[in-house]
């Protein structure tokens, strides 16, 4: 309830003087004076709980019921700022360089402005900062041009939202060392549970590109071979909807820059790659997983989806959310070898549960430093063998797991291989998914009032189809 | 010398008349008297030999030295028939269907084309076929139309091809179960060679797209983690140029339909997805290979380069290319069961060993048969999950080897595993390729006189850069 007095308030703030120079009568919209709303920093009125603070300003892509046609916004506040009408209504005109490439803002998609590169994205992002801050320089852009915020902030709560990237190759890393250890226990035992290459190089498949789709878009319970005894010889697999269906909390980064074909990236240079970074949900299907998987990797258990979160947070908004990630004692090679040190991005992470009940629980809190390898050397990694890389591509973290239950990042993990359920809100268990059920991924770095926040990444299951 | 001679004949039937019409002199020119050269069904003369007859009409994406811009183009004989001039130049009057479509031909790849759909692509090499055939129903759109023909009619020699699809997504699978077999026994011995899944499903990987390049780019020794002695302990990786690097002989299969995310494709509907084929060398590091791919899988060990052939041969043209594949006797999923029986391409393979030196030698002779699935069946285990495929989806078979070492499609199998030397004309041996050496895959299906041929996919390797 207080949210939707919130997001009247805000949406007061901007349309008063739009409604005033209308002579529209507006007079019952009820006007922003709840106390514990605060402009930090902004001439919007912003929640300090937001995740899309001024110090944020992640961009997306969006539509509205009265423009359908995908395009470009930056997230502030309650709002979308629709970056196609700004650049329209002569917003970036304090801006020259940024208006010279405004054409980027009419694409369907955010690759062409990532291509532009990391200084590109820095003027974008600091000259809107400087529009939409209180004591704005030029307050006859945005501020006070009723017009232009008529046109071009859009509530949130109006906008869909699109995948914010065609997406090139995706890579699929395996950095959750905790993970790691733990499904390797599940699939090969203790002993074999973390291969001899894996504190020495970022382990890594390639995922499936196609698949990657947008928060909110449902995932289908996948049909597949699976063994319904493990056990049993001979191994004769049934096809069946997927028994273990489960989710994998990754964090995800967008490439922004190409490199050639045949030439490695150097890892002190590899932050230049980095356009930003996304919240995850890699789908898996266990059972499915478990029986494929064997020499080539995980295939079809991976193809039913991977779920993003809409708003792409850029590499700069980020660049002071870095820390140590999980030690490692190895004696590095020199091309995975950081001069920048504790260079593992931290971002706290909550994983909320909700059932076709209603019950919502909080199952998982963990942070993105439960890595072992930072992005930067990631990349280094992936182009060592002279790997192209360009704008658009996704890397995935792999899942992101603490230390004990509570902070783990797969459902996997946290019942023991389907052995424990997971204790829900009102009473429900689960071992895995269950058909309907809702599972929501939040991430933020930062502090209330200046939150750096990602929103979340959702999708609920649907029931398997009836095969053909 | 007869090549030339050729070409020149060629050429000469075509430019005589717009040469005579423009009064141009060029009187000495021989003209087409060679009697070993009989115009097939085409009043184009082409070479009984040629992989492109008129049963084949492949396409392909050019450019000339005259115009840069990348177009579609169709191979015929020694000529490329360039579809965009083609199109302008009023060729497709008589088939008002496609010519409503005929913007797909101002493309810079075929992924438009390709999305038109299996009756559009029959439509198209129909008509064309028409236009070229001896006895022509149209001789005025191109056969008696000088001006179109010179505008249109490109010595293949004149032409630089690109890569014919922007690829989607790139599967790689492992059906050649020769292949499997041997690298099975080479990277974990006989007893574990063929996993318990091999027989029951298509296995399968996610390749790199981004690194897939047209025949003729040249292909870098990559870097990477390798160990130099594998067996000793504990295992210490080295950064070094691959000093196992192969080939993979394969087929690919370009995808020209979409089917939406969760919705499986039944394999009996599967050949309407399927656009075309082209040659496939998946260049592989197989001391990186060895030590990266466990748990997920290969991933930097390919990265560097995947070459296709240029052209891509339609469904249509090698439809009646089916035959049996390698035997299963395995109880198949019934989604796996396709009513078509003996449906594996049979495409005859060669593989050329060209040396610095010049020296040349013919290592492998072999047929796409040597698969255990057909294309159907892998799109089909492909979507089994819902996965979501697009046109210029691009899928490999893995690596076709027969049953002795003269037919096997890598020098890892035919040196077992770089113990006994490939014995080279000239009296030179290689355990793995080096510096300057050049591979050349062909492909064709069919006889003389009517091939349905793919040219060649060829790649030479370049030294390991200096690192940084």
């Amino acid at each position: 309830m207080s949210k939707v007095i919130n997001r009247l308030a805000a949406l007061a703030v901007v349309l008063v003087p739009v409604i005033l120079s209308c002579c529209l009568s507006f007079r019952d919209r009820p006007q922003a004076t709840d106390p514990t709303r605060i402009a930090i920093m902004s001439w919007l009125s912003i929640d300090p709980s937001s995740h899309f603070s001024i110090a944020n300003i992640p961009f997306g892509i969006i539509s509205t019921s009265s423009d359908e046609t995908p395009r470009p916004a930056v997230a502030i506040g309650d709002y979308a700022l629709d970056l196609k009408a700004f650049a329209a209504g002569g917003g970036f005109a304090s801006a020259p360089e940024v208006e010279k490439h405004a054409g980027v803002f009419s694409a369907r998609t955010l690759n062409d402005f990532a291509a532009l590169g990391r200084q590109h994205h820095r003027a974008v992002r600091e000259y809107l900062q400087d529009v939409l801050k209180a004591d704005t320089k030029h307050p006859e852009l945005l501020k006070d041009n009723d017009k232009l915020k008529k046109a071009a902030l859009v509530p949130r709560s109006d906008v869909q939202n699109h995948l914010p990237m065609a997406v090139g190759d995706y890579t699929d890393y395996y950095a959750g060392k905790n993970h790691a250890y733990n499904v390797g226990v599940l699939f090969r035992g203790a002993a074999a549970a973390l291969q001899p290459n894996y504190l020495h190089l970022p382990v890594a498949y390639h995922g499936r590109a196609s698949s990657v789709v947008v928060s909110g878009t449902p995932i289908r319970r996948p049909w597949g071979q699976i063994l319904k005894d493990p056990k049993a010889e001979p191994k004769i697999p049934s096809l069946s909807p997927c028994q273990r269906l489960d989710i994998e909390l990754e964090m995800g980064m967008f490439i922004c820059r190409e490199n050639q074909l045949g030439s490695p990236i150097p890892v002190d240079k590899a932050e230049e790659y980095v356009f930003g970074y996304v919240l995850m949900n890699d789908w898996s299907a266990r059972d499915i997983q478990a029986w494929e998987y064997v020499p080539l990797g995980p295939f079809t258990a991976k193809n039913l989806g991977t779920s993003i979160s809409p708003w792409i947070v850029l590499a700069d908004a980020l660049k002071d959310a870095k820390g140590p990630g999980i030690p490692n004692d190895t004696q590095l090679l020199p091309y995975l070898q950081e001069k920048t040190k504790d260079n593992v991005l931290s971002v706290e992470l909550e994983v909320d549960y909700i059932t076709p009940n209603g019950n919502k629980t909080t199952i998982s809190r963990t942070n993105s430093k439960n890595l072992l390898w930072s992005w930067p050397q990631m990349i280094a990694h992936h182009t060592i063998t002279g790997c192209n890389l360009r704008p658009g591509d996704l890397f995935g973290s792999g899942t992101i797991s603490g230390e004990d239950s509570k902070s783990q990042g797969s459902i996997l993990e946290q019942t023991q291989g389907g052995k424990v359920a997971l204790q829900l809100e009102g009473g429900e268990e689960r071992k895995f998914l269950q058909d309907g059920d809702t599972l929501v991924i939040r991430g933020w770095a930062g502090k209330e009032g200046a939150l750096v926040g990602f929103g979340e990444v959702s999708g609920q299951i649907l029931p398997a189809h009836p095969l053909f």
